[in-house]
Order: structure tokens, then sequence, then C-alpha cells
């Protein structure tokens, strides 16, 4: 059966090209995108899912709103950085035609419940925002934890500093409760962290591929692209490149072994200074039964051409 | 030809069963013991390894005297929890005749270069306290950082929380920036750090075997770790037993395949609140040459028989 792949998306630069290499992966079947806060505003990244689902050619893809901020706070507003390296529209502020579908009527957080009794164990959800819909979704149903097939998240940091603060990364330091409340769940979570995603850049030489395309799918995301990787020039100028780190996390759903990884029980800091660090939960290092896999190292060469390949061949169409 | 070892050691409970398990492991010679500060004053600590190498009858095993304090620090303390784990006197409080030898009068940063120098590839240096004197050998002789065969330290907390805070280990906290040049200088380290130490845990049943052996040495080393087994049953109760640190160091020191590893680019925080924290160095994240191991996973049923098996038969006799 092919594998059940829902995103959860902030859509966002990134979020859009995992959704593309979603969509050009023949071995998953994208069954719906739910809406999170954090590069965006959650109606400006539904609204971004919609659009970037038409454009891609796949109006078949149902986005769900998700909730609109951190399970702790009343409101969400997007940080000055999240703007300066997704833009204000959260896709490189580039323009594309707003889709003329509306998100579904169900709320995100039961169609992941429902999904997870309708797929179980074909089911794969990969968060690469905030962990708000996860976290309450297994807080309605708890037994979904032992009947979801595995959750590939894009967050966190183990071996290597944060991005927002020395110990934290972005997606964790949205909403720290939530994500501790997944890693301490004992869900089946493969954690794609800073560790493997600031390892996969990628640069112009690339988005020119894409740009020579002359189709409208590959001209938007060479435009998008290029505005992520120039503000990583500012804020990242050591790596070349910008990271690809929403893609690695649905390319490790496509395929597990584009990473290596350690078995591992996995918290948040929610307490303290360092609240917003992921790291092993100390209590339960001695449990045989690890839940969770963070990846610490990743073949980069051969996840660029699957990259390329995959989104290259969605987009000549 | 057979490895050569230095200890550098703040003898200490775990670091006395360091030194028996080298002096157990015929594959290599311990050719000398550098003194530090930590569980103990730089004093205290150089007594207890010439008493101990006496009683373990090695005294052909030469102690050399390190530096009293941290790099950055004019003086140094022994702090109340260190008095507690390990005993007023390092060794439990158990009482064991002085040595009639005094520590050599060359320097332990001189030793150590000097041992560079002779044995080159075969030297293996084992820091299971600071790395103080380790940090001033490689500003005196930075050639050295390309000449020796290995540095195996115990210290830091790649995959856990540390244990006198939550980000830093105690070894590190002595002299971060001491930890810092040698993480940074290129040095080939391997870390044993609490992510694998916390796994190798000690109880009652295996001291009284020691006991039962009759012997001075076994009468003492049952003594000594049942008030360290004692400690931990304090401090951290969850564990079930003692933290076998320093003894694991050596081990691998001795047999690296005992543990796995990630390769892996290291520092140590020096500045901002996580100052003391072992983590990647960002920067160096996609240099392509890796200067470190961190160990990540232990063969703990192996390597508890390995411990058993050497130190037994060093104190059978």
């Amino acid at each position: 059966m092919t594998k059940k792949l829902i995103l959860d998306l902030d859509t966002g630069i990134d979020d859009t090209l995992a959704t593309a290499y979603a969509l050009g992966s023949p071995e998953v079947e994208l069954i719906g995108i739910t809406g999170t806060y954090g590069n965006v505003l959650l109606d400006q990244g539904v609204r971004n899912a919609l659009a970037v689902t038409d454009l891609f050619g796949h109006p078949e893809v149902k986005v769900y709103k998700g909730l609109p901020h951190a399970s702790t706070k009343d409101s969400f507003e997007v940080q000055p950085v999240s703007a300066f390296i997704h833009g204000k529209n959260g896709i490189g502020d580039v323009e594309i035609p707003d889709s003329n579908r509306e998100p579904e009527t169900e709320s995100a957080v039961d169609f992941i419940i429902d999904a997870v009794k309708t797929y179980g164990k074909d089911l794969v959800y990969v968060p690469t925002g905030p962990m708000t819909n996860i976290a309450a979704a297994l807080a309605k149903a708890p037994e979904i934890k032992d009947e979801i097939g595995k959750i590939v998240l894009m967050g966190g940091a183990l071996t290597v500093c944060g991005n927002v603060s020395a110990w934290s990364e972005a997606n964790i330091s949205q909403d720290p409760d939530a994500a501790n409340a997944l890693f301490r769940s004992g869900a089946p979570a493969t954690m794609i962290g800073l560790d493997v995603t600031l390892q996969t850049l990628l640069t112009y030489k690339e988005t020119q591929r894409w740009r020579d395309l002359g189709t409208p799918a590959g001209r938007f995301l060479a435009d998008m692209t290029d505005y992520y990787i120039k503000a990583y020039e500012t804020t990242s100028p050591h790596l070349g490149g910008c990271g690809l780190h929403d893609p690695l996390a649905a390319g490790v759903a496509v395929d597990p072994s584009l990473v290596t990884t350690l078995d591992i029980n996995m918290q948040v800091d929610v307490d303290g200074p360092t609240r917003g660090r992921t790291i092993g939960d100390n209590e339960r290092l001695n449990d045989p039964v690890k839940t969770m896999k963070v990846a610490v190292g990743v073949d980069v060469p051969r996840f660029l051409d699957e990259f390329m390949t995959r989104i290259t061949g969605l987009t000549k169409a």
C-alpha cells in the first residue's frame, strides 16, 4: 500500500519545497496538509498551501486549519526574522494566484485523529512547524501514539546549537510544551533537526535549473528560493547556501535511509534558562525501549539528487 | 608495541577504579599519572594516586603534579557535593597508608609534552578531571595535537543533561575554557560523557566480590566504592547504582570498540548562560574533517564484564 502522508506546515519557503518534494514522490500519497503558525500566521500559511498545491497541479490535496498559536499562549505574531527569511507573504514575496478553494471545515486536529484511525501504520505525519497540532491530537486521543505509523518532524537541535538561541531551534521554541508532550508521549517520532538540515544546502546553481524549465511552477520555485538563499547570505554567511530543513523531513518520510539515526528517549526543556532545548531524557536513559530516533548524519549527495530529481520532475509538467 | 597510557586524575573514587582498570589491562602500560584538581585538591589527589598505586602493587607508576586550578581562576576549592560523593579524602574516607614516594619534580605539563615526543602515536592520554593540564600542554607545544596517538576524556554531555546544571558536566564546568581549547585544537579526542557513563552502573553485588577476595586491595576497593554507591543513592536514586565514569574512559582507551561514537567537531560554550556546555561547533558542521568522536552508545554487559575481570584480577594478587 502506498504510504499516506500528512504535512503539517507553516507554509513558508522550505515548507513549499517540502510540499513539492512530497508531490514529486510516487512512493507516497499526500492526503492532506494541516496548517499551523510560525513562519507566517495560520491563515497566511493555509492560503499559501492552497495556492501552491494548485500551482503544482494538485488541487486534490485538502488543506485543514490547525491551531493559531501555542498551547500556552493567547496569540501569535510573526517574528521579524521569520519575515526576513520567508518574506512577508511567506513565499519570498513572490506573487502567485489565490486558489479558488477553501480550507476544509473539519479541524486539523480532528483530521489527524481520523487519518490515524483510517490508515494506522500506513500513515506518516510530518510536522515542520510548531508541534501544537499533534500535541492537541495526542491530548484528545492519546491512543493514536500506538496506532500511527510514524512521525517525522523537522525541529530541534541535539548535537549542534539552536538557531533562535544557543540552545533552541525555531519550531520547538514556538511551543516547547507541545513538543515536550510529543517527545514524552511514546509516539514513534524521528527528529530531523539542525544537526542534519544545516548540512543539506541549496545554491543559486540549483534554482537556475528550475528557472530554465520555463514553466510557471519552475519560475515560482526559483524566484521564491532565491529569496531564501539571499536571506541566508545575511543570517548564515558561513553556510554558502540555504538549509533544506522541511524538505529533508519530507525526504526522510519517503525514504528513512537518507539519514543515520540515534535511538534515544527525548524531552524538551520546558523550565529554566534552557527552555526550548531538545535533549535526551536522563530519567529514561537506561530504559531499553527507545521511542524516538534523532538524525545525526545525512547522505547529502543522495538527498540533494533526490530533491532535485523529484521537484524538477513535478515542475517540468 | 604496547600502548602507553597516561591517566590525568583528580583521584577520586572512580579515578581510583580507572587506575585499577588500567593496571589490570595487559594491553597498555601506565607510564604515569598526572595530577589535577576537582574531586579533591591537587595535593590530595597526588597523595591518593601515590598511595593507591602502591596498594595495587605498582610503585613503578610515576606521579606528576599538574596545575592546581582553572586557567581562568586564581584558586580552587572542593565543592561540597564532590566531598559528599568522594569523601573528604577523595577515596570514600577509607584510610590507606601514605606512600613513601614523592611526586616527580618534572611538571605534569612537561611530562605530557615529553611523553608525546617519546611515544607519539603509541601514546593515549586519558584526562578524567578538568582539561587544565592538557590545555596548558597544547598552549606550550601546539604541535603535539598532531603527534599524539589519542586523547580519551571523561567529561561532557552531548545527548543528555549535565550533572552540575541542566547543560554542564562537572569536569568540563571546572574549566570550560581549557576544555574548549582542547575541543577546538584539532587533537584526536574521544569524549566519554554522561551520555554513556550513566549507563554503566555498579552495585553492592559487584563490590562484595572484591571484599570476598580477602586481600587489602579488594577490601579497600569494596569499602571505597560502597561509599560512592551510597552517595549515588542520594544524588541519583533512579539509577540503581553508581556511574563508572572514569573507568569507562580507561576502558575505551584500552579497547575503543566498547563504545559507538559519532564523528563530530565539538566546542564548549564559554560565553552566555550555557557556559560549560559541550556541543557541536556549528561553524565546522560541514567541514569534512571531524577531529573528535563522541561516545553515544556503550556495550554495557561487555564493559561491566571487562571491568570486573580486570580489576578483580589485579586485586586478587
